[in-house]
């Protein structure tokens, strides 16, 4: 059974079977990723195009194994924004390069919707690798595969979301395609960076970091913007670590064992203390590395329309 | 028959067997463009460097994909010209990037006759991407293919040329192709845009954009450099695009049917009004595709001595 | 015999049968590099990292060539150094690169031992591609092996390098290396530019450079940052070409042949004369494309535990 879908804009919608066919095709990609030789002859011939409007090193260079490692060609296209600031400017940008007979384009760009904007003018397949605080759905995939492959299933999970949960597409991603497996989804930071009406997506609200490690199985700790401090969204750095940092004190005063998620790059000692970034509590590298398989998860399935 | 020539420098003394070749070349390879593997083993093993040294997101991709889709492998070297500032200078990075076996360099730089300096100097075949407001032979090419594909023959058509002439390689490359094919070639534009003595290119010349509308069977349209209003090249923009913007109005008050080329990016509603340049009339998004095809055709001609 | 090291961090303690079979297996790839497919598939389903914190064309696009040349997968990670700052931060960067699977990364860094904290932090091979003032190991071996070329040995070759020897891992790593493979080393500069005690390494020190061209073989002249003469280690720019720039006229009135190697890039005319340079002395373009033989062997050697 195919994914119903052409395109991967967002799990808002997206249904439990696309998310389950992406998790189980992922797993057959892990096991390529731990052979010598970890390439596939799958997109060969395939163009795939890689539109950053935004600095991204980890996606970015995420996406760019997933394709090679699925031996499509691809072409890197990065531009900040500012030479392309204009809608009327992206559309042609975008029908331009689709001209030249692409398959498929990867899109980060700061704006809400960019990706579901693409979708409509092109015809070729669009991953959303990040558009403003609207969605992430690799991000939040290769969460929900880590978190599947620690505890077996996500059916009756419950995860916490902690951090600037108002700026966060990861965040967001995270709640629809938690849900949609049947999980339970809490979120816990500031009242300053909680959405207002945040219980109407369906999930518990925190504003206490430790209430919120006492009942969750797994945190997905967010990354601060340190740029949030002067927008007055934050108190100071230190501050916010001191109420909301994941510490090693606070998770051993718990007296219990709760799984660590981030999403990178980590401000050590500011959302995440450096040795629990490091300790076995942490799923960070094996996230990075789900990364890249579910990634060629996602270009597999929309690439041969499987 | 090979073509005459080692380079491709400009159309300027290019013969129109050489010409004809390319094009007969291009259309076997637009039929690679809608296969399912837009690929063949053609360049395999030989190496082809892109050098950059002006901005340019269309053709860099677009030369890109054609190297990849002719199998080469590619290494793009972009740079600011201030890193490269003198002659000698870009002699010693050009002999240095040669001296590491290369096949083919593609060039684009800011300065007429930096592709015939590099073609002095080095053994590889030299691709101009664009010298100044010398040529653009590969834009010109693209061009033509996409007229003889809409008109089937190139002899006699007339083709006028729309904007800033003087600074313009796009325009310059257009009247030295087609005239070689056959066509008859004007250009229309505010006469501090047109060179002086360009009739003595055997071109005719146009100050009033209802005329040439009236006269022509294609109008290339070109971009306007905004930046050249400060020159006082240029009236207001305003102005410009009252007196030259190519409109539906100004077309349907024509009464007859004219073929849209630009060469992108469209400043649009400057020179090219929104409407038109979506058109049934406008060829614009051809271009680019066939862009992929010609550009393949040049570098397999070159690149095997055919 | 295979390696005694799983990285190249440096000459500095390598042993003389390390750099014999790097020396001897670039012979074979030298060869590939006169075939017209200038490639082989032995490093093929691997994947290379290229993290380059420090700006350099010449190195990032030898190591690119070398390694699409053995037919591995390449990533391409560039950045300067002030959004990579600390230490922590580096190591995030790489074990998040590291974990999604890599098989190489080839490291130049601004900071002296950056590429030998990323062997203690990550388990890929690492290559040094110049680290600070401290080491460019594979800059050494293709210096090493032009000169082998050249005079068929090395031992008891003297090889003089000259200029800013405190600076220069260029220089610490021909030290290291001619000297482990029986060649006599010396160096020739003003004394604000030799390290103190720089005769501890046993080499020769020249503040004459007409004693120095008419004791050595070989002058291996350093590019001059010229950056330098604003810090007070360097007189004028003028008054050092008139001092230690390596010319036509100081060679002629030596009365002997000496061959001349250079790093790149040049500054004509201010330690190497512009004719010299070009002349029938200097190896300069055949170090080019030696590197890239060079660092295929280093590459494939590493890349495949032979």
């Amino acid at each position: 059974m195919p994914l119903s879908q052409r395109h991967l804009l967002g799990l808002d919608g997206t249904p439990k079977e696309d998310i389950q066919l992406i998790l189980d095709t992922a797993t057959s990609f892990r096991e390529v990723l731990e052979r010598p030789i970890k390439k596939v002859p799958t997109l060969q011939g395939k163009t795939i195009v890689n539109l950053f409007f935004e600095n991204s090193t980890r996606t970015r260079v995420s996406f760019d194994l997933a394709e090679r490692r699925l031996s499509a060609d691809v072409v890197n296209f990065s531009s900040d924004i500012s030479s392309v600031n204009k809608g009327e400017t992206l559309k042609d940008t975008i029908r331009n390069i689709e001209a030249m007979k692409i398959d498929m384009v990867v899109i980060r760009h700061r704006h809400a919707g960019a990706a579901q904007f693409l979708s409509r003018v092109i015809r070729s397949n669009v991953i959303n690798a990040g558009d403003g605080a609207h969605e992430h759905p690799t991000q939040a995939l290769l969460d929900m595969y880590t978190l599947r492959e620690k505890f077996g299933n996500l059916r009756g999970l419950h995860v916490c979301v902690v951090g600037d949960i108002s700026h966060s597409r990861v965040a967001r991603s995270n709640i629809f395609g938690l849900q949609a497996m049947g999980a339970r989804v809490s979120v816990c930071g500031p009242r300053t960076l909680l959405p207002r009406f945040v219980e109407s997506l369906g999930v518990g609200v925190y504003t206490n970091l430790d209430d919120a490690i006492r009942d969750a199985d797994a945190l997905n700790v967010l990354r601060i913007q340190l740029e949030r401090q002067e927008s007055a969204f934050l108190p100071s750095i230190r501050e916010y670590h001191n109420l909301f940092g994941v510490t090693k004190e606070r998770l051993d005063a718990s007296g219990k064992s709760v799984t660590i998620l981030h999403p990178g790059p980590i401000n050590r000692d500011v959302e995440l203390s450096a040795d629990v970034a490091d300790s076995a509590h942490s799923l960070i590298l094996q996230q990075v590395l789900n990364g890249v398989a579910v990634r060629m998860a996602v270009l597999y399935l929309l690439g041969t329309g499987h």
